[in-house]
């Protein structure tokens, strides 16, 4: 496989790049012993992530730094001592901020390497877990003992999730982690076997690399059935309790999928290094679709990625259905933030009729003699009762008039911000004329691009 | 009830009016037994219908002639010597024209009453029908024997039926027949008392009103099971496989619903004799709802009512639910004929976008596979793949091309003359202006009016 050759050349931290990496990393680790010993000698220090593996990528080098507590310690203690902890050890380096996942935790820069140091406990099993962080150490591990030498097949396959975007778990990519990738490869023991076994592995659904349905049958199913509309479950190795692609969306294991199809056919190095996508103008696209652009935008919300996307994917679906009911067809969907933050919709139209259809229950209820009083007129269709109703034409106050009488599920923490926001129709401010163009071309999700 | 009884003294015949029709029955019973004489001596006259069971209304005085053939008769003989009988005695009235429902019979003219001239079996009970008409004897028979002196209540309840045009099993009506309302009487006992009883009919559903779910369980429960969808199912006293109840629409039996608890809280005169409903312009009309009509519109076809009108009630639907498909919003349908039959939709729209989405299947499939491979630019939201397509914007165009695709499901008999018709936008002939003004207004419909 020449080419897989040559994506490798580009992707493979070459000699230089690993003893730079190395001996950053002793410096770091020495730096961080060095201020456990001071201050809190029952923690054990622990390298992991991918340059722990060694399955990272050429030029991707984040350090993560783990500082397990021992069991004993209380939540709240391994919250403030591990914090004060990682402050210590952060002062040491350029600078540093405080960061919160499920705890807080340190983002320093040192020698121009990003370096996370993470409190958790010091767990010996999936037992004895008590946050999220704390099976990370568990992972390298697991990993580490189960590669066998196929660390650049784990490269392989995650270029090629970075080159078709399905990398990462993050709530805005809902893609592959790290983890996956390894485990993947680990299953199928090469990029292009897992190439050629995507349809059975469609198929399959279901991965258990430790065997837990043997040992842990009751919790592994109970798994299994907690995820089974997820498009893959991957038993966690060191967890039976977790579905290791439990943040993998359909939509990105369909990018994986067809890809993969046409990887099988055609082995091309834009798979793995797709060319820029041309950027043209929004206006001359909206004119040529005859479709409309609205475009819900407010002062982007301070809160955490995790909150805010999920949150503005409800208000985007919360707005695509009140929207329908209202007799708008709403083509895509599309949310984000860059300065601001901002929900896109495409409609069919951006005027509805001065009369709406009223859909009324089947008569022989009480529902229908109270609807059947309450319109002047009513008409039947089947057992259904029919009338109609006068209501606005505009779709700016159909959406304001829907905002008012709180007929739109959206994002709780953004509904205010959400409802004050600014509506725009057929017109983006600049910084989002290459995302309207993206959404309204289909080129940001065009699995075929 | 002064009320009834001055709805009575409009409706009931007068003594004169008796006088004139038993002389009329006469002189026609005695033209047609010598002409049976004469050729059929085998053949029994039977007077049947409203007349004969003194249940018609004042004015409305069709005479129904039957000849009951013996049951050795061929249904080819049947057919032939009883039209030849019905066309001898149909001579002697001024005129007489040959007319054909499940066989032919003949419509004739005499002093000014409407003969018909119907040939059947003799049939002593339902074992031994063999034709649609055969049961009409034993109707007269039944009704006669259990009405006790309920006439005018029937008369009452025909009224009502027709003031909220709900009266007829016809085809263009679809609701309650002469029969059906002689049987809600001899049920219920009067009409204020089946009035009272209208939710508890709604609910019950099932009369029988001789006992066939005991006499005979096996037969009855197939007539309950085949018309358990329909708004009543009642037993036909002379044959447990009928429901006399089988050609009432939920529509006409909704009107009749609210009609009645309406009745219930307020008697008035206008439920028996409604004002003319005032006709506006439907061009204003049309200008106020912010709605268009679309009228499909072609030379009557050579059909009797009972295929034409269904075939054009199936057409009409056809072109609902390939518009629906197509993005437009369809809110209320129209069919039947004057001197043209015509179809009308009421739409949202005679212009959508140039392009549509394209659903495409879930993906993990073969079809999926097909749509990947056959569409330039493919997108997935859940399973489902999406793409979109250029389409013609015009509602003429679209209707014209799903014609010519033969993608809308037409009534088989009337199918090429759909496809050749006109189709006008917002614009009838004169003689459906006041058609498409009802329509439109939806006082054709509106039980409330």
């Amino acid at each position: 496989m020449k080419l897989l050759e040559e994506v490798l050349g580009m992707i493979k931290p070459s000699e230089e790049e690993r003893r730079l990496i190395n001996e950053v990393i002793r410096e770091v680790v020495d730096i961080a012993k060095a201020e456990i010993e001071k201050v809190e000698s029952e923690v054990t220090l622990h390298l992991v992530g991918s340059i722990a593996k060694d399955t990272y990528l050429s030029g991707d080098h984040d350090i993560d730094l783990f500082l397990a507590f021992p069991l004993d310690y209380s939540l709240e203690e391994l919250r403030k001592r591990g914090l004060e902890l990682a402050k210590a050890i952060g002062n040491h380096f350029e600078n540093y901020e405080v960061t919160y996942a499920e705890h807080p935790y340190v983002r320093a820069i040192y020698k121009g390497f990003d370096v996370d140091i993470v409190p958790c406990y010091n767990v010996k099993s999936w037992k004895e877990v008590r946050t999220a962080v704390d099976r990370s150490i568990l992972h390298t591990k697991w990993v580490i003992e189960h590669l066998n030498g196929r660390n650049d097949e784990v490269r392989l396959l995650k270029r090629f999730l970075k080159g078709i975007n399905a990398y990462g778990s993050e709530v805005y990519v809902r893609g592959f982690s790290g983890y996956l990738t390894e485990l993947l490869i680990i299953k199928y023991g090469s990029f292009l076997k897992l190439m050629e076994n995507i349809e059975f592995l469609g198929k399959i659904k279901i991965i258990d690399l430790e065997g837990w349905l043997k040992k842990e049958p009751e919790i592994a199913y109970k798994t299994i059935e907690r995820e089974g509309e997820k498009p893959l479950v991957v038993i966690d190795p060191v967890d039976p309790r977790r579905n290791v692609a439990s943040a993998l969306s359909w939509e990105k294991f369909g990018v994986f999928y067809f890809k993969a199809m046409e990887l099988k056919e055609n082995l091309k190095l834009e798979f793995f290094f797709p060319s820029k996508k041309k950027i043209g103008d929004y206006k001359v696209l909206l004119r040529e679709k005859g479709t409309n652009l609205i475009v819900i935008l407010f002062p982007k919300p301070e809160l955490v990625d995790d909150v805010l996307i999920p949150q503005l994917e409800r208000s985007a679906k919360g707005l695509e259905k009140s929207l329908k009911k209202e007799g708008f067809e709403v083509f895509d969907l599309n949310w984000g933030y860059k300065d601001k933050a901002f929900i896109m919709l495409e409609v069919d139209r951006i005027n509805r009729p001065r009369t709406k259809l009223k859909l009324g229950p089947e008569f022989l209820t009480n529902r229908a003699l109270d609807f059947y009083g309450k319109n002047q007129k009513v008409w039947i269709r089947g057992k259904r009762l029919y009338s109609e109703k006068v209501v606005e034409e505009g779709v700016v106050e159909v959406i304001e008039n829907l905002f008012a009488k709180d007929q739109i599920s959206l994002g709780k923490n953004i509904r205010e911000s959400v409802k004050n926001a600014d509506i725009l129709i057929n017109f983006v401010p600049h910084e989002l004329e290459e995302e309207a163009y993206l959404f309204l071309s289909k080129e940001k999700w065009n699995v075929k691009a």
